[in-house]
């Protein structure tokens, strides 16, 4: 819910979208450490949008056994029939478009964003849904949401560019090094849902298995020796291109593309990398803003 | 220009786009051979579109130095501003929505498939252009184009379809052997901007390395180990999509798989490649009415 303090934000009310008063039952399946999921709940939170949390075991994965889709986040939204929606940037594409306009269903909404199969260079079939980045909104509500027009496509181009570039940043920096890896693997299992005997092995054999995967993951993506210059670039490149004119890419406003950067960049709270990235970086007033607007808007 | 040969066909010549009264200039930057700049001329054939053709010389490339991005095909549109389209798909997208739909200009329309940079899993930056198979329709729009509502998601899937997967079973079968690799840069050469000697060395050169590379690409794409296989069964996978209700996928007239489709196989028009599928698979129907459909549009 959000709250009025000033009358500066009194004006800023106008630009949140309508709450949908209880219609729209949501349930998450999630790691709660996996970046994809927290930038859902970045968006759920910051929209007001209430929903339960299902944490699954990363082992078994029995909590969603009843999908063929066999990743996280799942969203399973209810608006009057259930629905299932996958892949993280089309849950907020979707929902972000329902909010915006009630013209079509949730699952109307949902076919604009069709999962395609292809094959990439190597040969793998993969799964891509199309449009995924896009809000299917008409040109009255276009010029609601973006008055200013660059932004969309701004908005866009940045919330690919988390997905594609600076998630794959995370492991190799929270993995780093054999202690910073095993202090991750503290927090996945603490904040996780692992069984007692499971979390201990999990916690030890995940600490250097993945020591040794982040390793293949670094060179995978041709990141420096020091992993850190790469985060540290990204970010700064992020601040850069919010600009000094702004508060947040979307204006006095987060937008789409500061959700997914604040929700990726959040997994790695409490981390090493983290207290770096705050030290060595230009993100820290943006990030605060970032949790002040999440805080407000989930009061 | 649309002809009317009967009662039914009457009926039919309400679902083609209007055709802008030359107010469209385009220029079409091509290799006459490659598929990709195909399917553009499969599609403004269709569409009636008048335009002029620069072939590009493949070795310099001279023709379009004046562009930063360095592939073929580019279509230089002036409507009213010249403009630069990038890539067939957006090319296609843009154009079929404008002619649509006039509320935008074709540089707005544009700029809603932006190039966005991404880095692939073997850490290659690539440029990949967003929503590049959506058209930018309002609702009316989309019933009027779509009055089957799960076309355009098909629709969507099969152009995927054609670029991703169709395409690369082009060249591992017209270079499968020494003496095919020979009788397609005969063609390549005959058909293309090469200079004497320079087509010359083409041809012989260009067999020999195209012969090897075909190699590997049939690797690098899991082909088996007869690439005709591969062929013929994408071919009547197709078939099957359509299935037997449908003239096209389109319906009554071709849709932009379809043209997608078309514009791809047409590329081995006169090679043994092109022969041995339209005997050992169902194709031959359906790409005779395409033939005669772009033939119509284009009388």
């Amino acid at each position: 819910m959000f709250i009025l303090f000033s009358r500066k934000q009194k004006l800023l009310v106008f630009f949140l979208p309508q709450l949908p008063a209880g219609n729209l039952q949501l349930t998450l399946y999630q790691y709660k450490t996996c970046p994809f999921c927290s930038k859902v709940r970045a968006f759920l939170d910051y929209h007001g949008l209430p929903y339960e949390i299902v944490e699954v075991n990363p082992i078994m994965r029995k909590e969603i056994k009843f999908s063929s889709y066999r990743k996280v986040p799942i969203l399973l939204a209810d608006a009057g029939s259930p629905l299932q929606l996958n892949d993280s940037s089309v849950i907020i594409s979707a929902i972000k478009t329902y909010l915006i306009s009630k013209r079509n269903s949730l699952e109307e909404i949902v076919s604009f964003y069709p999962p395609m199969k292809t094959v990439t260079e190597q040969g793998k079939e993969v799964l891509e849904y199309g449009n995924k980045y896009w809000l299917m909104l008409d040109e009255k509500e276009t010029k609601r949401v973006y008055p200013v027009k660059e932004v969309r496509v701004e908005e866009m181009q940045w919330r690919k560019w988390a997905d594609d570039w600076l998630v794959h940043l995370i492991s190799p920096n929270v993995y780093r090094t054999p202690k910073e890896a095993l202090a991750s693997f503290d927090y996945i299992v603490r904040e996780g849902k692992f069984g007692t005997v499971e979390g201990f092995f999990a916690k030890y054999l995940g600490a250097i298995a993945m020591f040794f995967i982040s390793k293949r993951l670094k060179k995978r993506h041709h990141l420096r020796d020091d992993v850190r210059e790469d985060l540290y670039e990204a970010v700064d490149k992020w601040v850069k291109a919010i600009g000094k004119n702004r508060l947040f890419m979307g204006g006095s406003q987060p937008n789409l593309a500061d959700l997914a950067v604040y929700g990726v960049l959040r997994v790695m709270e409490g981390l090493e990398a983290f207290d770096d990235m705050m030290v060595h970086t230009k993100i820290q007033p943006w990030y605060q803003r970032m949790e002040e607007a999440i805080q407000r808007a989930a009061a």
